[in-house]
């Protein structure tokens, strides 16, 4: 682990409760961003639109996005990276972003792996994966890193689709799309991955153990059969579709179920 | 439709992009809310903890929530609701609500029901149900709303959970608890449900849709077999785990596969 990189913890991404899940770094957090098909950005909008001084207020969108490096490509998920964004940018973000050289920005990611049932209410809980990145948003004017992260982000919906589509964006599709490109100041990842974790007094109560059945029901994102549609050539999906489907089942399927039979700190 | 409640269109929540798919009702805004089983709950936090009037950033938590009314529990989905949440409360957004009898704050849900493959990346979307909440939080004080609050949630993850655990919950239990009551002042709901949309030159260029497959993957949130751990009574879980897991399976790949098979704009 010593030779890895790592964020910085700071006031706003240190983890205060539950700190024997937190991780920071950079492999697990860009994984859980890489494999978490909607993101969520949360920005500061003025209360009162018509006066960009009046109090701020939290909103958020929920937007697609993946980590990555225009400068160099093919780095992997334990370097550093920028969070790249693309998706129904409202034009309050989009405006925003127009005016400010840079912006600040909060964007989590959260993976559900399971409902962890305990013996009482208090100790429920969830199997999860989830982070959380703080950073600076920009508008991404050059064509072609626009075009790296346009590329970067279809890839990451099925990996092969880019080449498998009508590209490049043509000038009109390229001037009506907005990519943001983040850089990260600080981040951090929760993960519990684990069976029911009970107190010593409900432990030790027979009358609740031998009543109350506690488990996981585990949790995974699962993508169906492809449903042919639209307009283009009918019929089965082509393989890379398909093996894409089957391995994310698999692995997201695998993990849910893997974590749910661990035995809670150990 | 005219004699459900609505949520203001205000200029935080008013959908600009696509808002054809904009729904500011109280049932679809809320059932998305109350089934969606992580919430994102952005607020305010000052840039230097040290100093509370530094410029403030934005955060994400992700928190467990339901939509409730305490003074009427008898009200359904389309009533006027309140959010009340409760999760890995970090002691930031505890101890700014502590300082504060309210603080402004934003709550969004996201469904993923699949994945639209399209003929170009640009056509490319997701089929979705997002909710968005603007509104203030304030910490809940009263015991008989707390237990309210504590039983909403819990019931929220399995029904039928509540009655078979250890309740109710002991002193200690009730005072480590955090929960907030959010009043949401307003609200929108965004809904994609349809195969592949593409534009014109698109569909009219036949080397194009001769080539390009387009379809939906759908996706769900599937719960798998309940897996038996922890302290309580083994084996088989009881019925009402079983049949919720396969309600919630049946329903939400239902979904998923409905709107997957949809033609675009019809």
């Amino acid at each position: 682990m010593s030779n890895e990189l790592s964020y910085p913890k700071t006031s706003v991404s240190k983890v205060n409760r539950y700190n024997n899940r937190a991780h920071y770094d950079t492999t697990t957090i860009h994984q859980i961003i890489n494999s978490t098909p909607v993101l969520h950005v949360s920005f500061l909008t003025p209360s009162n639109p018509k006066d960009p001084t009046s109090p701020p207020l939290p909103t958020i969108l929920p937007m697609i996005g993946q980590m990555g490096s225009f400068t160099h490509p093919s780095a992997d998920e334990s370097e550093p990276l920028d969070c790249y964004l693309h998706g129904y940018v409202s034009s309050r973000l989009m405006n925003l972003s127009r005016a400010n050289p840079s912006i600040p920005i909060c964007i989590a990611a959260t993976k559900l792996d399971g409902l962890v049932l305990s013996l009482t209410p208090n100790s429920h809980s969830y199997n999860y994966r989830s982070a959380v990145l703080h950073g600076s948003a920009s508008l991404v004017e050059d064509v072609e890193e626009k075009l790296y992260a346009m590329r970067l982000v279809t890839e990451s919906v099925v990996p092969g689709r880019w080449e498998g589509t009508r590209i490049p964006p043509d000038e009109t599709e390229l001037t009506s799309t907005s990519v943001l490109r983040v850089k990260v100041s600080s981040a951090s990842a929760k993960v519990r991955a684990a069976g029911p974790g009970d107190e010593r007094k409900d432990v030790e109560n027979e009358e609740v153990t031998g009543r109350v059945w506690t488990g996981v029901v585990p949790v995974w994102e699962n993508f169906g059969e492809p449903v042919p549609g639209g307009e283009g050539v009918g019929g089965v999906a082509p393989g890379y579709v398909r093996e894409f489907v089957e391995g994310w089942n698999m692995r997201e399927r695998g993990y849910a179920e893997g974590v749910a039979g661990k035995v809670y700190g150990s």
